[in-house]
């Protein structure tokens, strides 16, 4: 990819989108829960686009999850309804919650705890809208979430459910605890867990007689492998499959060639003393995420399994063989390496501006929304 | 400060800075270069805001460096001048350098190669302008610049110097080395070192009959504290030390006190089964640099040292005592906590805005450049 001709006009750092990968990644994902009859409602986090969230909701704009609320409204301004804020209320944030209840068809939010449906209770919505309440729950994630085996997750539940101007609309499980998996069979194994703690609960709401509420569990790993039993499930919420990256390819929702994104940088210094080139990819354009550990370092630098991101400060990235000499002659000033990263999300999340290319070219620019 | 009366009104994660404390630190470095002629030519990397650059260069909006061509451009728009792109010249960029060039009354630009000044002698600058060349050399800090034991390094000068419609400007030296110091002696050794270095190569110049460059070197510990010898140099150019930060003062360059800038996050969620609180601050708004290695976590949280920022994923932070049970009372939802960075520069590069405050109040927003 770094040879291709388009590469030699971008300036450089540039992060890079391949679209053919991104459709391909997409309609993968689609077809899979539409085969066993479960709703994707795709995660916007990584990207924070509005041409991806076209190309993940195959031009529905309706049904997504976002991260933040400058996220929901980016996508509430541009046509985009039943929209799922899936982070714990915070409390700060919820008359922009109770706004956005009240404009769009669908806003969901979250909650994990008590203190929180009383905040709901303090902002009754107008136009006779109700609180689209998810309660979170923890199968083993060890983040946001009441406990799948603490008794007040069944009686937040209830009580979400009997408040008045709110409706328990689902249970929403984050299975993150994919990420610490290394292959498929590891991968199942936690989605099965994640799967049948969060029925198991629903028919615990069903024995207290609240029919209602959906299911949702989600992770890329989890829906890149999903187990027969997802097929029970209202909802499915993966994200960053979009994108794919390192990170997912060692965990083994991917292989490399479905990673769609890189970061193109240009050698922009020799230093054979210390047997090392500079690149201009600091951690402005890459982010530190993978702190790395990789054998090859922060990234996968495409087509030199040999060299290694080595070190990066603000705009400036050490390069190094992971062992013997460095042939300079390979990697004249000025040429280029594209870089694939070990986290999609904390990449992307560096760019102001994403570079979209098919078939060799640039076909356009796509530029997320950013705060929070 | 995470219980002054104006955080309560802010949306978490908020990047607050505070003015007085700012005011404070580009003054004392204002005054410690003035005392001893040395010219402060500070640099804009760590804020990117014109308001700070302002303040940091005392209202006369000339003499700065910057990192990318992004804020070059963008102070140029602004009314900036004499602007120096500290940076190994990427090719991609010659003509967007040479239009600053001719455009303003001063663009400096950084050549440590051959090649580099091949490319400028193929894009002469129009309007009788010469292109303002500083060559860069590395003393001892192992990033850009041609090693000061290298004859290529005068070979270089000379060749600049001599070249037609290129002047060479100065002798740039960056001492990143002083990052990895602890205490103000070992930051003195380093700076000495670099000083050194830089002055003999000064002399080795006048040898070869080159009068005219100026000499800069830099960092935030070398600035911060000053050998007498660097009353001998041009210039000087740090950039962090208008905000501090963690990492400054374990390398000794500040105390605590003189850190002017916190992210706020709230608590958004408790977690007694696993000793854990969440706050809404995830990498997007703290960076992932340092690595988590403090013994604090990935930040220091103020006036809590018992407390640890243990791990981040993109929206949420998980927060545990050091040692002990964690007393949630201490900590309702939707309190506030006040984060001070390990790193100032990589966490203000992940918010869109800042919020300003001086004695208790809000007095503004800064607006951050952003891309290359």
């Amino acid at each position: 990819m770094a040879t291709a001709e388009f590469t030699k006009d971008l300036c450089t750092p540039a992060f890079i989108v391949d679209l053919d990968i991104v459709k391909e990644n997409a309609q993968a994902m689609q077809e899979r829960f539409q085969k066993i009859g479960v709703q994707l409602r795709p995660h916007m986090k990584t990207h924070k686009t509005l041409e991806c969230a076209d190309i993940m909701t195959a031009g529905s704009r309706r049904c997504i999850v976002v991260s933040t609320l400058a996220e929901a409204s980016f996508y509430a301004d541009n046509g985009y309804d039943d929209i799922l804020y899936a982070y714990p209320l915070p409390f700060d944030k919820v008359d922009r919650c109770a706004e956005l209840s009240e404009r769009l068809a669908l806003f969901h939010i979250v909650v994990d705890n008590q203190h929180a449906l009383q905040e709901l209770k303090k902002r009754p919505l107008k136009q006779g809208k109700v609180w689209k309440v998810w309660m979170k729950l923890d199968c083993n994630n060890g983040r946001a979430g009441l406990p799948h085996f603490d008794s007040a997750a069944l009686q937040l539940a209830q009580e979400i459910s009997e408040a008045p101007g709110v409706e328990l609309t689902g249970i929403y499980a984050h299975c993150g605890n994919t990420y610490a998996c290394e292959g498929e069979e590891q991968i199942k194994d936690v989605a099965q867990e994640t799967t049948t703690l969060t029925l198991q609960f629903m028919e615990k709401l069903k024995s207290a007689g609240i029919h209602g509420p959906k299911s949702s569990i989600g992770s890329t790993p989890s829906c890149s492998h999903p187990v027969p039993d997802m097929a029970m499930l209202s909802e499915v919420h993966p994200g960053n499959y979009i994108f794919y990256d390192v990170q997912q390819s060692l965990i083994g929702s991917c292989r490399l060639e479905n990673v769609a994104v890189r970061v193109l940088t240009r050698v922009i210094g020799h230093y054979p003393h210390r047997n090392q080139l500079l690149v201009d990819c600091g951690w402005t354009a890459l982010s530190h995420d993978g702190g790395g550990r990789l054998p090859t370092g922060y990234c996968i630098i495409e087509g030199h399994p040999d060299l290694k991101l080595l070190s990066m400060t603000q705009e400036h990235g050490r390069v190094e063989p992971i062992s013997g000499k460095l042939d300079f002659s390979q990697f004249p000033l000025g040429s280029l390496l594209s870089l694939m990263p070990y986290h999609a999300c904390a990449t992307a999340m560096m760019h102001p501006v994403y570079f979209v290319h098919s078939k060799g070219k640039i076909t356009g620019t796509w530029k997320p929304t950013r705060g929070w």
